[in-house]
């Protein structure tokens, strides 16, 4: 019996990923005068990967990365003054209004009714909460996870916070590697539901579509009716 | 009674802010060519005044007003190497080893043996966590609270998580503004103790020191005596 839903935040129930997309096609279009014909995706992808064990997940990392890159193919030769803009452009996703994905305000409000929610978010500690403020979605959700990694460590920390045993949770999110496999392996239910666009760190195949305890769907206007399966009683 | 004790991480249990400081030392030795007569430190603090709306506490964004005090000013005239070598710094400041203040080891060690601590500290959620896992003293503490923010709501969250009344709980840290006033205010205990140096935004005076909830401790080797007196019987 499902007695926890946790839920992704980026991704799953507002836009994020497209919005670091966009940033990036800025940033190639401000270094296209300085990048020396390196690769400047690969050379980001590099440079978050390298620093993933510092900076962590969210965009303040993001925007030093940027700035990384932006010295490293331009030979050191990029002006301060697009650097400035590299920053501005970091504080406009920061600032960015959050925009719930198609759904998601409905599905939530339904779910709530009858079913305990926790949002399970990882990034900017400071960020994630402003998001989940303007997220109209707090009210919802009997708790807010922001953690710093979503590893089985993680996850069983939820679990124990919230009295829950792992075949007791269903987690949903787009990201295989943060929201599907760790608790799929702990012994958890989990939902994948794709975005349209995902971080080159976080991309890994979904469990195979036989597993008893995974369900790929195809937005989150299915969710209910998996919850009302898992619910049900026989 | 007391049944929860409060301790801060950053210049309570472990050095912080005189890394900071070092820091800002070595951004003033790079910036001497190019600072133009401008007060660096106050276009700093001004900096991170501005950003903290969007970055919040810790070391990346501190890193971001770095960078952004030195395109400043230079009149936008740094070069992208020394842009390269504040990066740098602020990595190295990530991955400073933790040192815990004279002390804490043996005190926290002492009162973990009969009272429920935890460690209740502002930052970057990857950074803090980090600095909990290496501090040695995530095994003495029943939780370990990374919060974005100081305040009222964040102490009530606290609270509410723990299950104890605001007048059951002792805070102890060096920031009047963070560790001290809301505590007290929300009907709490609240210990001080002093750092050697306190970040220009956190400076703020201590309340009336014939204030009943309230000490000031010269070190934290006077906190078992002061909690020893608050929970003995009468």
């Amino acid at each position: 019996m499902i007695s926890l839903i946790g839920l992704d935040g980026d991704d799953t129930l507002w836009h994020s990923e497209s919005h670091f997309v966009t940033t990036e096609e800025s940033l190639a279009a401000l270094l296209a005068p300085y990048a020396n014909g390196h690769d400047l995706r690969a050379r980001m992808i590099e440079a978050e990967r390298r620093n993933l064990r510092l900076f962590g997940y969210g965009v303040k990392g993001f925007t030093l990365s940027m700035i990384e890159t932006a010295i490293e193919v331009s030979d050191a030769a990029v002006p301060a003054s697009v650097i400035q803009d590299i920053i501005e452009h970091g504080k406009a996703l920061l600032d960015h209004p959050v925009e719930l994905l198609d759904g998601v305000e409905e599905v939530v409000g339904e779910l709530a009714h009858e079913h305990r929610l926790v949002i399970i978010t990882k990034g900017d500690l400071f960020h994630q909460e402003a998001k989940v403020a303007s997220s109209g979605l707090s009210e919802l959700v009997a708790g807010v996870e922001i953690v710093a990694e979503k590893d089985h460590a993680t996850y069983e920390r939820v679990l124990d916070r919230y009295g829950v045993r792992p075949d007791e949770m269903l987690m949903v999110g787009n990201s295989v590697k943060s929201d599907i496999l760790p608790v799929i392996e702990l012994g958890g239910y989990a939902a994948h539901i794709p975005y349209h666009v995902t971080w080159e760190l976080e991309k890994m195949e979904p469990p195979d579509l036989e597993h008893p305890r995974f369900w790929a769907l195809g937005s989150i206007a299915e969710l209910p009716d998996l919850v009302a399966s898992l619910t049900a009683t026989p």
